[in-house]
């Protein structure tokens, strides 16, 4: 990303696929890179295979995340960062250390019937997530057209591993998950201050909006995220307590002790 | 499109944005240009308002499609062409035309609540189409968030109207449509001939891979549009009764008489 951003100050925009790599971390952490040099940033990455096809019941796309940062005047930067399933296996987990359902649209089972039961999303299936949109007529085969466009964008441009091919985590072997990143400088299409300052004016009109029945507040794509990281770091960061006993056992288990007392807020 | 393609060519990746435009008609018809250039191609606007934030009521974004296409080499290319919406409005007239309700999750009524019935969505709302995804539960906020970032690199990176700006087709003044155009020259990453083959592959793992239950097929995005093309090319285009009346009286009305016999296919 940081190669993408120096080659886009002089030609504008640029663009580099990186293969044979491993777990990707957060992708907006990439994309908003460009935010402070004036550019949009695209991060997007292929990974282990967890999500079906519509149609399929094995989990062989990564849940393939898309990242995109704009930068703003005043507001919060938009930032975009979402699996192109429903949900990424993270949520699924918390919702089995949990012992609760998945909501129904989440995830399928052997079968490819949808599922409540968050132990039936397995990786490399059957049994995994389904694409952003859910089922057919909720239109999920958009979810998995973006899902197989970040798998081309990644893995098919750089000549990388694709699919099951990318490898599991629980495997010997090395990873092969491969990236895609772009930087696009602003100033080669308009003033800085005025793109900012019309994507301010795009961020009033919508928050403006009229509400929905019980609703007080529309948010703009990373408003939340920016919130939290402002909260977390006065207050720290919130985690459920079964986590909590997993990190004490496996900190005893390696010589590492959990020595920070949690404080409940809120 | 076509001046992106042609830049391509020396610079390797190349984007455009076009403002004060009207109606774009077939996202594809324009990523589709790339194809024969052995490019990727992307294009994509934004629309008279038709649907509603996450949480909002009022149709103030437009559907926003996404078009992206990249060439294959025995398969057919993959051609995804995809409203930011769950639908795009013409998908609920033609439930209103056959007198239908719409699916849950398709659209919101004037108080935010999802409905069923197709006249409660309208252009420039309340009463709005739903973002791809649906309800917040089922991450309808990224379709929203995909239909903002298609607003970001339409109008606000070309200085354009946005939102309910763009304006509305009944209105008398000028429309002020935008657009996002960009060409990838497969060849400054790999030779062509690997890209197509690699892409082949990586349909055919798809393809190959297990059915749901009831399933004996899985698609890959544009294939079903590919055929449909072959069939209507064939057989004629299929349009329903309630439309061809129409076409009879608006032909009527204007002096055009409808002298094709339709014919009734399968």
């Amino acid at each position: 990303m940081k190669a993408c951003i120096q080659k886009a100050k002089k030609s504008n925009v640029a663009l580099a696929t990186v293969r044979h790599s491993n777990h990707f971390g957060i992708a907006a952490y990439y994309s908003m890179l460009a935010l402070k040099e004036d550019m949009i940033g695209i991060s997007i990455t292929n990974s282990q295979p967890l999500q079906a096809p519509t149609y399929g019941k094995s989990a062989i796309l990564g849940t393939n995340p898309i990242s995109v940062a704009a930068p703003s005047y005043k507001e919060y930067p938009y930032v975009l960062d979402m699996a192109t399933s429903v949900v990424p296996i993270g949520k699924i987990k918390v919702y089995e250390k949990k012992g609760e359902k998945i909501p129904l649209g989440w995830g399928i089972d052997d079968n490819g019937e949808v599922t409540d039961d968050p132990k039936q999303v397995k990786s490399g299936g059957p049994g995994a997530l389904m694409p952003l949109g859910s089922t057919d007529i909720m239109r999920g085969y958009k979810g998995y057209g973006l899902a197989l466009l970040v798998e081309i964008l990644c893995s098919t441009l750089s000549g990388a591993s694709t699919l099951t091919e990318v490898g599991f985590p629980h495997e010997a072997r090395e990873s092969d998950v491969s990236h895609f990143f772009m930087a696009i400088n602003i100033s080669a299409f308009r003033p800085v201050i005025d793109f900012k300052k019309q994507l301010d004016h795009t961020i009033s009109m919508l928050k403006a909006s009229p509400k929905s029945e019980g609703q007080d507040r529309i948010y703009i794509a990373g408003e939340k995220e920016y919130e939290a990281y402002e909260y977390n770091t006065k207050k720290g960061v919130p985690i459920i307590d079964k986590v909590i006993e997993d990190l004490k056992r496996d900190g005893k288990r390696v010589g590492v002790p959990f020595d920070v007392e949690p404080v409940s807020v809120e």
